[in-house]
């Protein structure tokens, strides 16, 4: 029998699916699994050599006298400041159309000079010169007062959404605030409105004690399986200090959220054999303050299921692995 | 140059990129179209002279003495209702849980005896059957007050969420009303307050008094890709005539409603070589009465491109065709 589960965070219902609990050997290998990458790929414009065949870089890194991390502008931006001033942000409206000129910044994060790793597979000291890669870019963008939401992300995998091997998130500074990103924020509101406290600092003490979801926690961060998860094996990385925005990350802080980061990252590669996977860093749109109703975190949705007709029409997921299972078998007691 | 739109229906901004606006010949084709499907596969529980394989049938439609449409409980439900009385739609919450059972209905309507056709390529005849085998069935579970939203839904293919080749269409009664939906009713119900209008209504009329969008229509329905497509290809069948929910549906309007489906699946199957896509039927939620802000519909997405962490962190899309030159191919002015 299934199990209807609501996400306090999200206001979403979750089919938690009981005919056929799925564990890890029921999903297919992950594709980077199938394939060897060569650590060096002549043809790839991210590798090293080939820095004259991106655009000119935002920000280099060094470890070791040579980089580890650039970060480029798209080539393809979704979105583009270049040639535009502020006032291109304006909105245009006739009868019944709204449309506005396709500014804001579209960057890659060059994670690693080498084609073959990932944030699984990379030291965690690498990793966390790539969150301070993260932190540098937003505070940058976020000077700009017409980006209205920064959204750093990473997409592993061709069901995730890439066909590029090489190392490398996005950040995309949209001029709008999604009506999605305005619904979580009014939801965190409504929560805060009627109990005094952040829905995330809620959820994360909760899960805390309930215990049975927690999955890794380190001094300033908690790594769960959210009750109410969307998908098989789907992990949120909380900061235990409560802060609205990822802006309000501090330096020293970037080594523990790389190191939780990394440790996610290389369980799921183990269990799940290399998934496919999204991350997503959630952080409150600009000018929002330090609102003590909205609580930045990153969410990892491991591409395990196909979103279909049902999830298209009703907004609710059916998820076949219960999140007590899935932490169990990423904390290890249980891997096979 | 990419261009943000706002579709009105949805409350929603999309990216319609620019700077490489994809046609046809640029997506991969369609799985179906890459293997020979026999007419009759004895190992496929839903073929011709396998009906005892099956659950016991909810409908049946015949055709020519035989049947052509069945409709039967899933085998492994979402939902359902079977051992359970109405009370066990209750809520049970905690401190911070909510939860109930799964209760509902999952049903398949299988479309045809035949394991090789589809929707675009069976008769428009054939269609019409499984259209009343939706309106029929639709009625039935609509007279359950505890289901609270009923989703018609079709997933072809496999990056449409569905590894089973013979033709069928999935139908999920749900026992609470998906935020999701609420917020659709919400926007229809702010638009109606400003404008006197449904914003159905009116985004048909502006679409035919444009124009360029405008794929297909007939006496009761009319096929356009929206203003602000969410992606690439993708069509909304909307019918003329104002009504809240898919249940208002007249028998003989139900030629009509699978007379413009079949052009349209069959005009994608053409242009995009048999895609895979999701096709789902949105409607007012129960208890709505016929409310003048709500009105049902039927959205094709094909599944050309694949969301991914942008899409996930901010609910926006990046479309990469432009819905006028989508609807230009798909009219067959420009077809390659």
């Amino acid at each position: 029998m299934s199990e209807l589960r609501r996400n306090l965070a999200t206001d979403e219902w979750i089919i938690i699916a009981g005919e056929r609990a799925k564990r890890p050997k029921d999903f297919a290998r992950g594709e980077a699994a199938r394939q060897a990458v060569p650590q060096h790929d002549p043809a790839c414009p991210f590798c090293l050599g080939n820095e004259d065949k991106t655009p000119a870089e935002r920000l280099r890194i060094d470890r070791d006298g040579a980089w580890q991390v650039r970060v480029i502008p798209n080539k393809f931006p979704a979105l583009a400041w270049e040639g535009r001033d502020l006032s291109a942000a304006e909105r245009h409206r006739d009868d019944w159309r709204t449309w506005m000129h396709g500014v804001g910044d579209h960057e890659v994060i060059i994670e690693s000079p080498r084609h073959d790793l990932s944030p699984a597979t990379m030291s965690a000291d690498d990793l966390t010169r790539v969150i301070t890669a993260y932190r540098t870019r937003y505070l940058d963008l976020d000077a700009n007062p017409q980006n209205e939401l920064i959204i750093i992300f990473r997409n592993h995998g061709s069901k995730a959404g890439t066909s590029l091997i090489h190392p490398h998130s996005q950040l995309i500074a949209t001029p709008v605030v999604p009506s999605h990103v305005r619904r979580r924020v009014a939801t965190g509101m409504a929560h805060f409105d009627e109990t005094g406290h952040c829905v995330y600092c809620d959820l994360m003490r909760w899960e805390i004690g309930d215990g049975v979801r927690v999955v890794a926690e380190n001094e300033g961060f908690v790594a769960f399986c959210p009750y109410a998860s969307s998908v098989p094996f789907e992990v949120w990385i909380v900061p235990r200090r409560h802060d609205a925005s990822f802006g309000d990350i501090q330096p020293d802080e970037a080594a523990g959220f790389a190191d939780i980061l990394h440790r996610m990252l290389a369980r799921m590669a183990t269990v799940l054999s290399d998934p496919d996977y999204n991350y997503v860093i959630h952080t409150a749109p600009q000018h929002s303050g330090a609102v003590p109703y909205y609580h930045w975190h990153l969410q990892i949705l491991p591409r395990l299921s196909t979103r279909a007709g049902f999830e298209i029409g009703s907004g609710m997921s059916i998820n076949t692995t219960p999140p007590e299972a899935a932490a169990e078998d990423l904390r290890g007691e249980a891997s096979k």
